[in-house]
């Protein structure tokens, strides 16, 4: 059970396996060309500047921190949205419910990082005032990586805590075999003092679907515990994932989470949730009504944001140098190994997978943009 | 994997087997003899006759969903604390921060039930005014399931999720065998229209400690994943429990999510969190400084409470309808089997465990208050 790790090793760290994820043979490219290449394609498709940048610097900022199946590898999957009519390209993104602690925004089914963003942006001037703020979203659309949400009123001496409906359903409730549910992710960002932010961002499901269309398409089996099919016996065949669901952490816990993230984000602001959800995958046309919520807690109402500073780097230490079971090398902290890959690669830049790379350049030629620069090339200009 | 359950029959519903708790031999007593016990011997203990009320109400309304880990069964611990000195019994219990959306109320080290309940109204209050209301306290203690708190908004159709800071730390952080964490539940209750309520109710880890504990006494084995050695092996010996680690859900998101729990209800607020935590079970003197947290959220500010309550309506009959896997009876919403028990018990008692009701006769005795009062059995006026 949960103590064998994929590899069989009893309970070796499962971040280490995963934190090198590049060869060194990708192509990479600059945070600035990612965004740039990016902006230019929303732009073309007939995005305000404006907005096609915000949406360009979040997704470029995925792939920074090594979220990469929320970055530009979506760039295809919206450009065809964009295209069907499934996305509102001129979006009249508004508040239409509001106290002084919360608002509901109704996103107009504009991009989804749009919407998100202008909701954490209300939430952390309502948290100001209030000490609290949580805005909820409807019409809104695929997001990218929860943590950048809940990551964003860090800056303000403020901790996010951020639910989305995932644009899929892929987990039926303990039991069942009908999918109602979708891998619902919640994400938490707690400031440090001196060291990095403590930043939790997770599905609710053992492995994201993400992860599962990434092994098929390696020709790799899943490992036990990430799927059953409907006879409820694990499944392991990823090129058979379509007659399986995914399973939630903690059994009947985990579809609990998987309940309450999609009430909060979802029924709670008058977003799709259970059988309303679209496949986005499948539907490029139908609006999604996708739902979000954020929570913005301003630290300085509880107390000196300092103190609890140091208060979460004590903690983070005493996590950090207390004793290991055999075989791992390091204790970890949720967002650590995000931080790292951020850091490394605003240095040595963003490594992309070949075929994925292959596929932005078709994009690009089909859209009449500049193709992305790749470090090492010349810029376009 | 996760698939198997503890009989080792594929994917049994877990519900089913745990339904059944209490034997037809066992003592029964109604909720009120249970209530007006718990507080006689509150009062002889010194605590004002409106507090024991309080807390006894609420001992008993865990005893009578079936949380038995945390009902009436805790009153001789409970009694050893005051009597150690380790519970102020008449605390000044007030707001030390507040904003217009939140407070943090500190506890004076009184019993945990009277702080938490404060903190609710409180946050209820706030949440009428704003929309939302967050509530946290520090100098707390335990203050029995997280679920009797969440619930406490339903009744003025608002939502209510909370998180609390566990009383003694079992859980390591992932690939750690120090034990830095608590099992640091969240609880999270939704008001429907015609159905019962979504109250979920879990903590982070796989089991909660007092179920192993539960095991030792019976003599039963622990199932794979609950615990592991300092090895990392698999610890199936519940008399051995006190060598291992409890496991959280999910791996390293357990961790994760305990972590969050613990920063959003302990460090927050100023309570203690990491290797701040005292054992409450070992220790009965030192002032624990527990914490927890309260969100409420007015269901009227986001749009029409009868509307959501029907699309909760929709959602939870469309889980329950739903397809089943072979072997699984019934689909079951979280909370619903609480309520069966809550509503069975007010009509056929509470049973109580043979011998949890001579430690409590032992325990009136030594306190001179009347032994409780079986049904059938004659009242004590």
């Amino acid at each position: 059970m949960i103590v064998i790790d994929r590899s069989g090793v009893p309970f070796r760290s499962v971040f280490s396996a995963t934190f090198m994820t590049a060869s060194s043979v990708s192509p990479r490219v600059t945070f600035e060309a990612l965004r740039d290449f990016i902006r230019a394609a929303f732009v073309v498709q007939g995005l305000p500047e404006s907005d096609a940048g915000q949406i360009a610097t979040l997704m470029a900022e995925a792939d920074l921190q090594g979220s990469d199946g929320h970055g530009v590898i979506r760039l295809p999957q919206y450009s065809r949205r964009i295209q069907a009519g499934g996305i509102n390209v001129r979006p009249n993104i508004r508040v239409v419910r509001e106290k002084a602690a919360m608002a509901v925004i109704d996103g107009d089914n504009g991009m989804g990082h749009l919407v998100v963003s202008r909701a954490v942006d209300l939430a952390i001037e309502k948290a100001r005032e209030c000490g609290v703020g949580w805005v909820s979203t409807r019409y809104s659309n695929h997001a990218g990586p929860a943590s950048l949400y809940a990551r964003k009123p860090l800056e303000h001496h403020m901790l996010g805590l951020y639910f989305a409906v995932g644009n899929a359903n892929h987990l039926p409730p303990w039991g069942g075999m009908e999918m109602l549910l979708s891998t619902n992710p919640i994400a938490a960002a707690f400031p440090a003092g001196d060291e990095p932010p403590v930043v939790l961002d997770m599905a609710t499901t053992v492995a994201a679907y993400g992860k599962v269309k990434a092994r098929a398409k390696r020709g790799e089996p899943l490992p036990v515990g990430w799927m059953i099919d409907r006879e409820g016996q694990p499944l392991t065949d990823a090129t058979r994932a379509g007659e399986g669901f995914l399973l939630p952490i903690g059994e009947h816990k985990g579809y609990g989470l998987a309940l309450m993230v999609g009430l909060l984000a979802g029924t709670l602001g008058g977003a799709a949730m259970g059988r309303d959800v679209i496949d986005f995958n499948a539907d490029h046309v139908s609006v999604t009504n996708t739902g979000q919520a954020i929570l913005v807690l301003d630290l300085a109402a509880f107390g000196d944001p300092a103190a609890f500073g140091e208060s979460l780097d004590t903690l983070i230490r005493d996590i950090r140098g207390s004793a290991r079971l055999p075989g791992v090398e390091r204790i970890w902290l949720p967002g650590e190994q995000s931080h790292l890959k951020r850091e490394a690669a605003r240095k040595t830049g963003i490594a992309l997978a070949a075929p994925l790379v292959t596929e932005l350049d078709q994009l690009a030629d089909s859209l009449r943009v500049p193709r992305l620069v790749r470090l090492g090339e010349a810029g376009p200009g």
